[in-house]
């Protein structure tokens, strides 16, 4: 049994705050009820009152007298924690709390939350909620919520489960997707997560053979980690999670922190979480509504349980179009080119194959363009026999055929010829008309049959395909190489760390680097006594002897994070005397400008000529933990914003797409006659470094190895510096 | 009388090679008309029947025996010159040419093309293809067309005219348009465009009274300039133009190419011109029914001619939201930031007011956040005022309703108040409702008298707002400042040309640039037998005194463009013996590399040092005429294709936008402590490359200014290298 399965179909219903009123909370949940054809009790509760909406009204909780799983409140905050201890003693374990008043309006709100949440953990109560529309459960009737969960239009069941963290914004989008036909199983909306999070429900979901496809509205969440885990099961699981995060862009961020209590992580963490873990990122209600058709295609909304729809995955990137119009095509092909998609180029056999069937006038290379005034009644075996030759084809991976404007028997005869074809093969096809089902209901009904997606944009349908190649591709990854937030770098072991808060200077910063595999500079520490003796160090001839010249001198100290703002590094010292004159004025500049900072004495680094200079750091995201980050030198991390971002930790895979997604990724090519940089040392590197960070998850709280030199092909990486920041 | 008042109110229509065959061309056209209600005179035109589809058919066109003024040719393209040119002797002054068969199938085909524009030419007839799916007038039910132009849905009468340069895709994106309630004008697929073309139809619909706004799907023009002169004339006319353009891509370009004839330039062309014009540009269907609904509400699809439409233009960017939940007003912020709205922060006396107004809970800053439950009937008053109190706020450009998923009496009660809010004050206002009008028509009915568009989710009403914005910002300009594509520099007398297609040399054209007043480096030449008596130039005192060494040595020669690839620079040199060496060495590589190369000298160019390498290019296009480009050095051209474009000549207005359109602008910023960029230089050059170009539009073919030393504010700029290459 999976987690949430008495509170999806629970045994009996309370409403906690029912009123006759439909126009309040507890009013629609009981109206909805007494209308949906729940099978199960009943019970609005509320002492007021001998009757509501026709039903024997209960004074409390424990009054209620038959079999009770689930708890609606509707209820003022401060009313709420003593009603979830009685739900405990009456053996209801789960509650929807309706309301708000909660911590989203400040100190007195944030205390009667976590009175609430300490009921609920004392009785063994779970909670969705607070501040929320509340949840349904489509097939079983179930609705536990008000307001738009209660309304037209009715959704039909089907195996899309949703959880939304706005229920009004997610069922704006839910509802349109139940225009398209799309049937739906479970919507929670979660509001403001005190107890049951999104994550949770993922999870359940993923576990609900009922369930074959998850829809997610994400604003912020708590535990990154349990987002990731979900996400890495449903991939598993082979069911899709499409995914619309918000709150991407700072006005968007600022609406969101106006409006939810979510601590939320940049969108570029998020976005790079999401694509780890092969979720479906979604940017508008069409992408979302495009997915769910094409997932749902067939099933029949409304007739559940019906046959299970054939899910069919892509074996790679390349796709065929048919259409009759060329306009469609040059739009599809401009789209298939955002998403990833090729135009297949398609092999001799296939060609000629198309010539014989096709009109005299057709294009048969891909795009296939039939010209217009196809299909007529005499061309029923050659255009089903181009959709066979098209689907045969091993370089197609996907199908999408463009019916433009036509309708009635022409649209009928291509969508049956197109629905015989396609269930001879197991590669996804895709319809594409602008007409109406209402003018086309026959044409639609094959391609439905045959659970054939039909989407009414050229582009749209591309965009859709080119998210089921990403999921395909994602589920190939995982299968091929085990959890995508994982690598299997054995870290040797690495010296102890000091306790607290601090920074280490860059000597010890480039130590563990070192002791974690990472290439830094041969650097040679310089105590402080001898660096200060009047020459001291130019002097001593067995050091002097070990000094890389020409070298950068820099200064060491914990209390010096950015130790070139104040003078604290010098670049070309070409010899032992320009050393002690260096190291003198340095030292006196880190006195006159810091005079509390402990100096650690002085590191003498190699200079390092010629290579890319890259910038890997390391934040410890409060939401998802260790995330690395790469970017170039000089402007393009700073001005041009061309940094990408991973989950840590990963492997070799993940740290190649991660080059590859600089835009500014060309100058590992090789620019002007240069010869291509090490890309395979900067990966290793990249890999290591998540390594590092993932093991030192509970004390790193930032790395910077600024610049990391790439140098060219086989010539390897090295840290020119570094700076490893602790927290207690 | 605007140029084709004929061809859109005709009085009497043939149709060439009728037939009473439905599937045929032909066949549709008469039955279209037949059923249509068009009021004129329908003459079938076939010799082999008596009569056709109920209607008495003609033998000839000759043999009409009406007033008639188009003619709709549905023969094979053999026979299309002959019937045009009996149009032209029965004085029908228009035609539409439904088949293809010509340029587009090689060059038998491109024969009969021009054999029928010969035809035309002579005969006086104007040519609608061919190669095309037809025209209609919605409003006086002419029909002269097949295919979709003839189907279901019936388009009902509007302001809205199309122009689409393929009917099939066209078509699929006004049937959506139609079913989101668009009231529809003219529709023509231009097809081929042997003769009217795109640009020409958009100036009628400037023209035509009954035409507001204007749809275009654009795959290629053949002049650029013809489609920059039409845009211009709209955005003077106050009629946004929402032009699709599409081939934007490698796989859309090809697949563009494969089916028309069009050349097409590149897209980032296009898109500069679209830009500069004020066109609206949208990237799918949603953003083309979006922004006609947004300028169609309240016109009364159907009930044409209805009171027009109030026009409401915002004054800038600035919008405000109102809401009854925070994910909606999440998601459309995210959308306002890439839209380049700005949500207005509102001043107190707004904050105040609506504090009054509001429950206790909601959030009064913008967005402004109603929460669940609003409005009920006891909110009418203060709803109403919420609304006007943000109308009035002078810092409110537009505002944004946003009804989530509320429905029957609040979701009109809500409309109600919005929409008596709305009629007091003229700024645009828009709705957003997930709920189709089958459920909420009472609401719906509210908003649609109010002439406020109902939109279906919260991002594609933000964008439609931005697209309102820009299309007023661009009138604006315009308003300002006159026609975009012109600048006011008036050039001095430049230096003549020599004639032929060939490359000028760095001097040549360094001096080019220099008399259009765009700064260079003060170079010396050198003549080649003074270089190369060895060390001649060395004993030359008065020479070597004027070279301002350091200098870069560099070969001269019409005949190497590309200098530097067979050793034709040399940096560095510091005196005069080492330039003689230098020059020695220069010319012995350039004769042993292009022997036959004609040499013009050397040139002793001053060494720059620091600023910005910008790069500055002009590109004589084939369709747009001069465009000037602009990037940075290094690899930011190459690797990272961040490279602006304006048609040229330009204004320092448009010179400034560009610059700040490049993704690495920040540069010029002042990066690390430098000072900021002489922006204002660079723009002024970027004026007068512009103003040459446009000058040289006859003869330049490129122009590359590689690099343009851009130096701190105040410095100016500096052209370091330069090469302009005539044609004949």
């Amino acid at each position: 049994m999976a987690t949430f399965d008495r509170l999806f179909n629970p045994d009996g219903i309370a409403i906690v705050g029912a009123s006759g009123d439909v126009t309040r909370f507890g009013g629609q949940t009981v109206r909805a009820l007494n209308t949906s054809g729940y099978a199960g009790g009943i019970y609005p509760v509320n002492p007021k009152y001998p009757e509501i909406d026709g039903r024997k009204a209960y004074a409390s909780v424990t009054a209620i007298d038959g079999p009770c799983d689930l708890a609606v409140i509707a209820l003022p905050a401060a009313q709420v924690a003593g009603v979830v201890a009685e739900c405990g003693r009456k053996g209801i374990g789960h509650a929807v709390v309706l309301g708000g008043g909660f911590r989203e309006i400040g100190h007195e709100g944030e205390r009667l939350e976590q009175d609430m949440l300490a009921a609920a953990r004392a009785a063994g109560v779970r909670l969705i909620g607070p501040n929320c529309i509340g949840m349904v459960n489509v097939h079983a009737q179930v609705i536990a919520a008000f307001g738009s969960l209660t309304r037209p239009p009715k959704l039909q069941p089907g195996a899309v489960s949703v959880a939304v963290q706005s229920g009004g914004f997610g069922m704006s989008v839910v509802i349109q997707a139940a225009m398209a036909g799309v049937g739906v199983r479970y919507v929670v909306a979660t509001g403001s997560e005190s107890d049951i999070t999104m994550p949770e429900l993922l999870e359940h979901y993923v576990d609900d053979p009922g369930t074959k496809v998850i829809f997610a509205y994400i604003e912020g969440v708590a535990s990154g980690r349990a987002l990731i885990a979900a996400l890495e099961r449903a991939l598993a699981a082979g069911k899709p999670v499409v995914v619309w995060k918000s709150g991407k862009t700072g006005q968007g961020a600022r609406a969101a922190a106006s409006h939810t209590a979510n601590l939320t992580s940049t969108y570029a963490v998020y976005r790079a979480a999401l694509r780890q873990c092969g979720a479906v990122e979604v940017f508008n209600a069409e992408q979302v509504v495009d997915f769910l058709v094409s997932q749902s295609a067939g099933e029949g909304a409304g007739s559940w349980p019906a046959a299970p729809s054939q899910a069919r995955v892509p074996e790679g990137r390349q796709v065929a179009v048919v259409t009759n119009t060329g306009g469609s095509a040059v739009v599809f092909a401009d789209a298939a080119d955002q998403a990833r998609l090729v135009i297949a180029p398609l092999g001799n056999a296939t060609t000629t194959r198309l010539r014989e069937l096709m009109p005299p006038l057709a294009a048969v290379n891909n795009p296939v363009d039939t010209t217009a005034g196809y299909p007529r009644p005499e061309h029923e075996a050659s255009f089903r026999a181009a959709f066979e030759t098209l689907l045969g084809d091993p370089d197609v991976h996907q199908l999408c055929v463009l019916f433009g404007t036509i309708m009635g028997p022409s649209f009928a005869l291509g969508a049956r010829v197109l629905a015989e074809a396609t269930v001879k093969f197991d590669k996804p096809v895709f319809a594409v008309s602008a007409v109406p089902a209402s003018i086309s209901s026959e044409g639609h009904a094959f391609l439905s049959a045959a659970g054939i997606p039909l989407l009414t944009s050229p582009n749209r349908a591309a965009h859709t395909m080119g998210h089921l190649a990403d999921f395909a591709q994602a589920r190939q990854r995982q299968t091929e190489r085990g959890a995508i937030c994982a690598n299997d770098v054995a870290l040797p072991a690495l010296p102890a760390l000091p306790a607290g808060a601090l920074s280490l200077d860059e000597f010890e910063s480039k130590a563990l680097l070192k002791a974690a595999g990472i290439p830094v500079t041969a650097d040679v520490r310089i105590a402080l006594d001898v660096a200060l003796l009047s020459g001291g160090y130019a002097n001593d001839t067995e050091g002097a002897d070990a000094i890389p010249f020409p070298v950068a001198l820099k200064l060491l100290s914990r209390d010096i994070a950015h130790k070139s703002d104040i003078g604290g590094v010098q670049l070309g010292i070409r010899d032992a005397a320009a050393l002690a004159d260096a190291a003198a004025a340095m030292v006196a500049r880190a006195r006159a400008h810091a005079p509390d900072a402990r100096l650690g004495g002085l590191l003498a680094c190699p200079m390092v000529e010629g290579g890319i200079e890259a910038i890997v750091g390391v934040v410890n995201d409060e939401t998802f933990g260790p995330v690395v980050a790469l970017g170039l030198g000089g402007i393009f991390a700073e001005t041009l914003q061309d940094v990408v971002y991973r989950i840590a930790p990963f492997g070799l895979d993940e740290a190649r797409s991660m080059i590859a997604e600089l835009r500014a990724a060309g100058l590992f090519d090789g620019q002007r006659g240069r010869r291509p940089a090490d890309r395979a040392a900067l990966a290793d590197v990249l890999v290591k470094v998540s390594a590092l960070s993932w093991a030192l998850r509970d004390r790193i709280a930032e790395l910077d190895i600024n610049p990391l030199i790439v140098r060219s092909e086989g010539g390897g990486v090295v840290a020119a510096d570094a700076l490893l920041v602790l927290r207690a």
